[in-house]
């Protein structure tokens, strides 16, 4: 992804391995500074994985692996390490299945840090796809509306949700890009905003409550990222991600999910078996570190939401446009 | 309302005439501290309407009263001040209703004063009412959503949308009540949760995109306020309004609106009419003073949405409870 890094256009990845660490843009800092972290242990990166210094499954994946090559390259318990790393965040199917990856790559004798190292290009060539296969539903002068994050800084580099986004753009496509803001965290304000405005693509933040307005004056197509998509092609995504998909059925707009296969859990029949991650009050009642509510006030955050696979369109994924009722079939094959 | 007042619970309205003077709580500076601010101009308190000072349909009508009443008792031109006062706010019909009611109370002769009281107190009886009405929609029990603040700081005292909440609670029925916090300004975090908290009715603060994934898990009756309603029975009500109401009607929720007859615009046939209100962008690019958006990113802030009539199970007003197809023949008589 492009990033302007003290006054520099650079090219970079939200994560990547380099002098035998592992190194990530601070995604908490953004979009106010872009800060580079880097970690000798893997402790460090499940530690990193859990407070969202970096966060969208895809990166989370990525950070798994680059952890579990840590742990190998440090002469740790690698199946210790694989049971710490899993347990640093519950619901992104994309985190199991890099640090099972990583333990069967190891397990073949293969060297950690090019294990680690083609995983992360095989999202990037992925999200190259999705970009791809996505563009092909994106007509020249679409509004287009995305949630959260599903961009360069989700998964390593190119995206998912925005893959499409950047290859409409990139091919001369005139397109507007409204971005919900995504409460309790703000990731659609302070991270896909941010990545639009490098990239110069048209858009506009809007609150996550003024999605059905903008959507009843005119949206061509929605798509947002997966957190995880199961068997009936139900899928969990950023809270605020069902009521968008409820209300683009009701208008009949196009509801369209990117992720890429490593998404996918065919293990999980329906969306209601998805653990749904409950994450700190605080989130909610603070901003900036001050204390927004009332004193006399609790909040619940749920980090997740469950959309079933009727308001899906399609799964737009590295191998293709998929029909919700396509998944099992499709991603077993 | 109750509100506790240098460590004393008193009762206290949002808005009051009090020695030649209009006073109001500050609610922007709710739920952190209370602060009354006093108006010796009519000007003043259009201000006051514009800035948000005072908001909430109803209070905004009762301010625009003591505002017609300033400008009276001031010896101004009252014709010039009814339009520099209908000119602070776009949206709410009760601004206008209110300074109409006025403009004729002045012309027959009223005491400035009293005909500004009267129609204060009017709007709390009309509250009353709402309460018992909305009361017997609620079972014991009950989980309840609300968006925004249809409360006694929106509507003098008792509330719209609180009403019948208030009245469901001190009758001894067990609730809970879900309160999104209502992006942009937090009128649900920081209003409807702090008169909750005064009254110690159990309740919880939910990010706006959470409001779909607890009524998936279950909410049993949704009360709203709302800014207008039209003859065809659409209304238009704070943004977000809209989404919960699709997602009631999807999910067989009873989805009702709370609102005085003052609210209600029969001159005008369906919501497409409404002017929506276009706020700052800052409210959405800024908290406490700070800048949260990216540097090279707009936003759009749409202040109110409008919801179709077919999602409305009910109109609570003073009169009874309405269906939309209703609102026509209910009013006019």
């Amino acid at each position: 992804m492009k990033a302007v890094i003290n006054g520099t256009p650079e090219d970079i990845r939200a994560v990547w391995f380099e002098g035998r660490e592992v190194r990530m843009m601070d995604q908490r800092r953004l979009p106010h500074e872009i800060v580079i972290v880097n970690f000798k242990e893997y402790e460090e990166v499940a530690a990193s994985i859990a407070d969202m210094t970096i966060r969208g499954a895809p990166s989370i994946g990525a950070a798994a692996a680059y952890g579990m090559c840590l742990a190998a390259l440090n002469g740790k318990d690698v199946d210790k390490a694989a049971r710490i790393i899993k347990a640093s965040r519950p619901t992104a199917n994309d985190l199991f299945y890099a640090v099972d990856h990583m333990l069967r790559e190891l397990e073949k004798g293969a060297d950690p840090i090019a294990a680690a190292d083609d995983y992360a290009d095989m999202i990037v060539d992925k999200c190259k796809k999705i970009g791809e296969y996505g563009n092909s539903l994106i007509k020249d002068g679409d509004v287009i509306m995305t949630h959260c994050n599903a961009g360069a800084l989700a998964t390593v580099d190119v995206g998912t949700a925005l893959a499409p986004i950047r290859k409409a753009w990139s091919s001369g496509k005139n397109i507007f890009v409204y971005v919900s803001e995504t409460r309790p965290r703000l990731q659609g304000m302070q991270l896909t905003a941010w990545e639009l405005s490098q990239e110069g693509i048209p858009h506009s933040i809007i609150a996550d409550g003024a999605s059905g307005h903008f959507m009843k004056k005119g949206v061509d197509i929605i798509i947002t990222g997966a957190d995880r998509i199961v068997a009936n092609g139900d899928f969990a995504n950023k809270i605020g991600t069902y009521e968008k998909a409820v209300i683009a059925k009701e208008l009949g707009i196009p509801f369209y999910v990117a992720a890429p296969v490593s998404t996918f859990d065919l293990g999980t029949e329906c969306g209601d078996r998805i653990v749904i991650e409950e994450r700190p009050e605080e989130e909610v009642t603070f901003m900036n570190g001050v204390r927004i509510a009332p004193a006399g006030s609790k909040a619940l955050n749920p980090s997740f939401d469950v959309t079933p696979s009727r308001y899906v369109t399609g799964f737009i994924t590295e191998n293709g446009i998929l029909r919700p009722d396509e998944v099992r079939r499709m991603v077993t094959r």
